[in-house]
């Protein structure tokens, strides 16, 4: 095996390590020491491979849209465009979190609270990954309108942001208030916003 | 002035000092140490007011509640029962969020997502003091009900999630995408929401 490879292994493991602690203990528990723990390394040895904690975080960022991209974004796009890949789209994104164990709970969203009132790079690329994930879901939307089953004149930055509310709503339920009701309310919400977006519905 | 008022005063600025950690910071921010610099105290001298970094946190989340209850739930309760002070209320807590400076941003949800895979007493906290805020926001919405404005067939439990939901989004939208549509998006959110809960609409 080449260096090169065993770099690129070593990296993945720490940033697997740093992904597990994300979606508990959100970037703020992803320090160096708590790094260097989790992975048996020292954390000089770390530093061969990010030379710093914001470098660790923003890789943290790449590695968590990667893994948010194979499992919700690219499965729906199997199904057909305009509602079905946008229902499938919802569907895939509150199973994500809904998920038991470490590879749930979308970290970048605890990261939404953790950054909003503070500056730099890791603020910015998350800035930036929710801005395209807003972006794609307005082009499902859009697609939608497109096929004629919602209608012309849709808010689709209204609708957007209504369904990231039923979202957030679903996460704190699922997760913080630990209710057996959650997926079932967000299905409901999510029933209703999709009804009032229909062609000749009230709105 | 005697030795106790001197104590509550010590302690009133230290809760001050972390209530201004935590809206930028989260729980994760308030350390004994980055508190002992912020108030120019020793850390042995925060000790003879808290025992430990958790007593900290745990007063914190009390003084944000009194806080809340002072600027939002209480003003609300000029306007009459029923659907005026509903409305009141998502005014007054809206308008929370979006103050600039460190009163503002709800510091105890961020802790939601701070804290939403960890047990303890924070959690056992935080979960208390939301538990009681959407009994708060039921009740509101059962007294809108009983003056006969809404339905009475209405879901108050997916109608205080949905409310949530709307506020969450707000809160992201606001302070982390900080986006200057970020009040009429939830105004227009809102009054779909309670448009839909009335006597006469569909549903």
């Amino acid at each position: 095996m080449s260096a090169q490879r065993l770099t690129q292994g070593t990296r993945s493991l720490i940033l697997q390590a740093a992904f597990e602690i994300v979606c508990v203990y959100g970037f703020a528990g992803v320090t160096l020491g708590h790094l260097a723990r989790k992975v048996g390394m020292s954390k000089s040895g770390l530093f061969a491979h990010f030379k710093s904690i914001e470098q660790v975080h923003l890789a943290l960022i790449a590695y968590a849209v990667d893994v948010f991209r194979s499992d919700v974004i690219l499965p729906a796009l199997d199904a057909d465009e305009g509602l079905p890949r946008l229902e499938a789209t919802m569907s895939k994104w509150l199973e994500w979190t809904a998920r038991p164990g470490t590879f749930g709970g979308s970290p970048l969203i605890a990261g939404f609270f953790e950054f909003d009132d503070r500056e730099g790079a890791v603020r910015d690329s998350l800035l930036e990954q929710e801005v395209a994930w807003r972006d794609h879901l307005r082009q499902l939307v859009a697609a939608t309108v497109a096929t004629g089953t919602f209608r012309q004149d849709l808010n689709s930055e209204q609708f957007v942001s209504e369904l990231c509310g039923i979202y957030y709503s679903f996460h704190v339920s699922a997760r913080f208030l630990r209710s057996p009701e959650s997926r079932a309310t967000a299905l409901l919400a999510v029933d209703g916003l999709l009804n009032r977006a229909e062609v000749g519905t009230r709105h």
